[in-house]
């Protein structure tokens, strides 16, 4: 277990003045108060008992998120600017809404400009022009999907052309709104700005709809993912259910976690076989996925599968191509599943009606719903709050239920992913009745 | 703070019977693990740093939920009752659901009853027929809201008729999903069943849409609740919006604690009042809310105001009733909200339209959204294992994100309240902008 | 019957201009065709087959709506006006943005005003400043409800200083959206406008959430108005069934007519009693509605009641007030059952659990659902070719699946209610098996 | 334009039995009243004011639908029967719910079988066994989508068998579910019904979600197709928006008629292009697609294109193949389209991202919005009175806004298209502002 070290925030400078937020700081007097610096959170809290008798048991801990009575910047000379990047996740426009309005009516911020599509949007060579900001104009966009500051892959590792343009732009601080891929990029801009000697804060929203960062709680978007999800693997459960031998074939994001196929199968409460990526399978053998179909629909007429798109990726061949953002590009499991199965039963003469629902775009651009959109609203003021202390290179999340800060080195040096023993996939398992592991020895 | 002594759970007895749920004991082998009973989870984890330096620093702990190697009851025998309590909230019919197929397909338990409109359908005077329960029965039942069961206040503590019940029926368990009132009437049952020497496990599965049980992160139905109440608020937030000094006034759910209210003002951040029973405000004077409503929409010519059905109580007569759970009835806020504020307008001459929106019902009887769906299909899981191995007089619920046992007895000694000075509320005035206190000294 | 005459449109002069917008007049080209003046669509259909025998025989025809060949205004010099007035209904942004969308691309208009709300907006002493529109402002309004120009009661009955404001504005054309009482006050306008001799088209999109206005097939909003009444009802429905003897009771809108009450029933399939304006009822004796709710509790335990709240109005005392829109100001029915119902089993010491939902404002702010969208985005289409094309004083609306003009002077003339010997009261009393008629003799 | 002789309906014989249900035969008694045999709907109403100038005009007439006061059959001894054949669509299971309701309730049938998996549920072949029905069982089955009675493709050709099986199940009545193909197959066994001397009432309720049936006003389930067509196009919408030079391109139901494209297309009223099998397109060439998509780019950034699935078929191989409903298998334009415009904006060298989505298997099973749901209640409710009062070889169906009786032979002598150069078809061009024809001569 590593240690509490590691996730130490760095800091532009002392923090010296003071918030124009009032708060207080003493207790019982029913007015919120400033969070202190030596508050944190603990994260390893999943014990045995025997642990805490012995003196070298030390939890790590987490600095806690929240507005401080003295902060770094001036909030009259401030110039934030946010950007968004990859795909689509719902929430993004809650989050740019809440940075926003947070920095608008809270600190008295001023100069918020929003980079337009990307990390390319601070590139010259695409010629975009910055958007300005302000409570009005995004007033109403948490009730539409996507970004209004435009999106794109890529671009992220030309950190000395970045950090030139927000340079000259001025900015104080930069809100990254994006995945694993774009917070490295974000991290290399606040290493830069460091090196350059500049006082600019960069701070990271984690954007994952996979939920695949480590440490966090949850990424923003994944219930609402979670929700529209259910919805399809439901139609697809009607499919299969008003038909003979009906099968019901749903491909869900989740390239390296099958955390959004795991909730959906539990929220669904209807799926048979759940596929994802930490779980290999085989395909034939009596031990393989073919034959537990077929003794499915033998003994109900229907079948539901869910599949997360990174799973059974040892079946296919290697595309050998990565995509703008830097990940490797997948081969399709979904169709391919789909013609397998089918050429299944055919040559058994078994007659099976296969419906493949590949939902994907559908729940990345919905809006977020209410639990999502809370969330958000939260983790937009608390990136603020961050900000304004004069932290850089950090995300802000939600870990154990407490907001916190976390360093971006820390968060990208490895994966989140489903625990193929943990309580999750074991209820999972034991939700769909699948076989426990689907290989023949 | 208390010690971790409070935490512990009661068992039937030693656990001595192979579960038929075949898992592993070892790691690595990619087949889910039993819980063993000396894993714990933290639950004081928001420290200062300091904290951890002192010896006797002690974090107190809760036992973790999930199946086990050994168990109480030979499944063979076991005939489970489950028994829903008080008002509607989403997600029930999930519960129910999960309690029934996990008992069924993982455990083999076929003698499975429904006690028919709460604990009165244990008291012979009404005359309830039990229910039969098995998969087929509950396999569409999480397609709607409410509880298939029925449910009833009162009837819980007349605890020597319902315990003869339960002896009469041969129940080796029972599950009770209710609130507060519920469980205290489930504990009195667990001690009463001990006295009598009966082996039957009382499990309580936490209801209250309010989410005011203390220690649990969230009960079932509240992201559900909010999700609701939020498309209620935006209704409201129209209203105003389309009118002449419009004022949309929502009264939502929280009798003591105003989590939906807070919850919901942070999903819709559009409001601009926020009351709840947790802080106190004025209506008259230069810092009440009257006054404040009067400024807002000078400003901006619209306000949206939400009350949680708690807050307020002072402003109104006190009814000196108590309805059939025992609870004290309020008098109403929100009617009376809105004729104090048609009448200070109306004596100003000031046209406002101001539209009142109790939306309680459709939010108590929606079916639960899909975050709660997988928390309510985990929750039965949870609530089935720890029977089987023989706990009783306790609740199973989620806290720092894991699922555990908690002592039913520990968990009705208090309520969980909004913390006027903790970190959700400050978010909530943040985002209202409302003042901090509305209070005139 | 009334003669055709009366569908004659007023018309400001002959249509000359040929229009920007380039159709085919020939049939075969796969080029969408100009309406002609002399196309019209017939009205009275509902027939005795004998009737068609009869050369006396002659059925009424509107003129049928759609873009012309030659219009009457050059679209460049036209100066257009939309003023929205009345009570919330669901696709009135809807409305608005097709408006905007067609005068801008189709015709080329580019000087498009909205009328702050409602009639007030066009009265000097409120001080209201106009809104520029374009198809950038419109672009996102059909994704929230309500209406972005605001709304207010009355004015209307002030001819002269609205018409004076209209002809200081130089507006070409007026669309107002609103209802009767509004349409009462455009056809006014429209009057005084050829009176003095000015050359502005006056055209009525009408509203009215009731779906209460004569001819038209159905108004726009109540579509959506009856998905969010089943979606109150559904929950209304669910309480009940959950508890002993549950009662679910639901005030839907319909002032005059019961509309939305009857297809609501039908589309829940689970009222059990239905009431509505058009059909008196008792509440006493022995066939009343408390002794027919009684009989269905003992009979199955629950029951659900729909209630327009223009029903029952016999059984209240008159407010003898009229609100700003010149209707009556009705007794509230929804408390007054809700108070009877309980009176009378607490009299008969009958336990029942009754649960009142009134989802007015929930209902009137909602968006459009996708089947009013189009139909609001026709609505939009086909008011603007009208005025294009010189009419005015009409109204645009869907008459036996066709767009239409019909003279507002016609439409005004009666009201449109559920005729209790037709066929949807019919389907509505065998859906819900009440009662024929609750009547003691 | 054919006469009205074609919409006459068969008939069992003479109707002499009272009907079980009261209503009343004069006006004025505010009781529903029966429908009388001479009562009729004309159909054709969108004339030219001329035509009823003209001595031999005469307009179409259809059978009004509804209860007579004398019907063919004895309840007591009816045993009716209902099967659903082909693809899914919202509403099924609401007029299966309503054909076992008014059968049950109103005229006291109590033998009501399902006939399970389509027209192959009475092929002895297949061995399925009957489903009992009664209120019970359908009393939550429109909560959920698909078909309770279960669905397959083809088995309507084998009319000898058929009618075997419905002669050995002493069947009186069949209600047929299903589209075209079924219908014919319906047909086909009311003719084989008559031939042996039987008397069996064969009854089609018309399903069809491409809503291409000629005659009707539209089909159920198409306005929640439609509904829920317009949520993934405004997905597709948000993804384009969001990113440099995105493309949402969304295929939606229509193999031979463009009516969901078309209305979805207003619905959203952000599409740019809609493509429709009644419109032949070019993909090439400067008034081809590919020109005009680029076109939109450039001034936009963004695009969104709507195809129906049988658009464009002049650009594919023919598959030569049929399915078995023996309707023509197409090729998928969805994957064409997508790769023609990437492969024509790689050739160019310009970045477009372009998201596919394909939506059709979530809108299928969808349960009915509340506008179906009614629609649906009404529709099984007029097929049972039509089938008890004798007629056979026939549909009920809404024509100008009434319910009809109409042959079976007369409706599937044709298809309902869009009309390209009508009304609806020139309101989506309006709408998309698309070029009225992309073809290069």
């Amino acid at each position: 277990m590593d240690t509490q070290e590691q996730f130490t925030i760095p800091r532009l400078g002392e923090a010296k003045v003071s918030s124009p937020i009032k708060m207080s700081l003493v207790d019982g007097d029913k007015i919120a108060n400033y969070v202190k610096d030596d508050e944190a959170i603990l994260y390893d809290i999943d014990i045995r008992k025997q642990d805490l008798q012995e003196a070298a048991w030390k939890p790590r801990q987490m600095e806690k998120a929240g507005p401080r009575e003295k902060i770094y910047f001036s909030p009259s000379h401030v110039h934030a600017g946010i950007v968004t990047c990859g795909g689509l996740c719902p929430g993004i426009n809650d989050v740019i809404r809440s940075i926003v309005r947070t920095l608008w009516y809270r600190y008295g911020v001023k100069r918020i400009t929003g980079i337009p599509n990307g990390f390319k949007g601070l590139l010259p060579e695409y010629g975009f022009s910055p958007i300005e900001l302000d409570p009005d104009i995004v007033d109403d966009i948490h009730k539409v999907g996507g970004t209004i500051l435009g999106t794109s892959r890529g671009g992220g590792e030309r950190t000395g052309e970045l950090t030139d343009t927000i340079e000259r732009m001025n900015l104080n601080i930069l809100f990254v709104i994006g995945g694993d891929g774009t917070q490295k990029g974000a991290l290399k801009i606040a290493s830069e700005v460091l090196r350059r000697g500049l006082r600019i804060s960069v701070i990271g929203i984690p954007k994952t709809i996979d939920n695949d960062l480590a440490f966090l709680q949850k990424s923003f978007g994944f219930e609402t993912a979670v929700g529209r999800a259910t919805e399809a693997v439901a139609g697809a459960h009607t499919e299969a259910h008003s038909t003979i031998n009906g099968v019901g074939l749903v491909k869900l994001m989740g390239r390296d976690s099958g955390f959004i196929a795991a909730h959906t199968a539990l929220a669904v409460n209807e799926a048979n076989f759940v596929l994802i990526p930490e779980v290999p399978f085989d395909l034939d053998g009596s031990n393989g996925l073919l034959v537990h179909l077929e003794k499915r629909l033998a003994e109900r007429g229907h079948a539901l599968i869910i599949v997360a798109e990174g799973a059974g990726q040892e079946h296919l061949p290697p595309t050998h191509m990565t995509d703008r953002s830097g990940n490797k590009v997948y081969n399709d499991i979904g169709p391919f599943l789909k013609d397998r199965i089918n050429a299944y039963f055919t040559e058994k003469n078994i007659e099976v009606n296969l419906k493949y629902i590949d939902p994907s775009y559908i729940i990345r651009s919905s809006r977020a719903d209410a639990t999502d959109a809370y969330y958000c609203s939260r983790l937009g003021s608390h990136a603020v709050h961050a900000a304004m202390a004069g932290r850089t290179g950090m995300l802000v999340s939600l870990v154990n239920t407490y907001y916190v800060h976390l360093p971006i080195e820390t968060v990208i040096s490895r994966r989140h992913t489903v625990d193929p023993e943990g309580s999750l996939w074991r209820d999972v398992v034991e939700a769909t009745r699948q076989p426990v592991l689907m290989k023949n020895r």
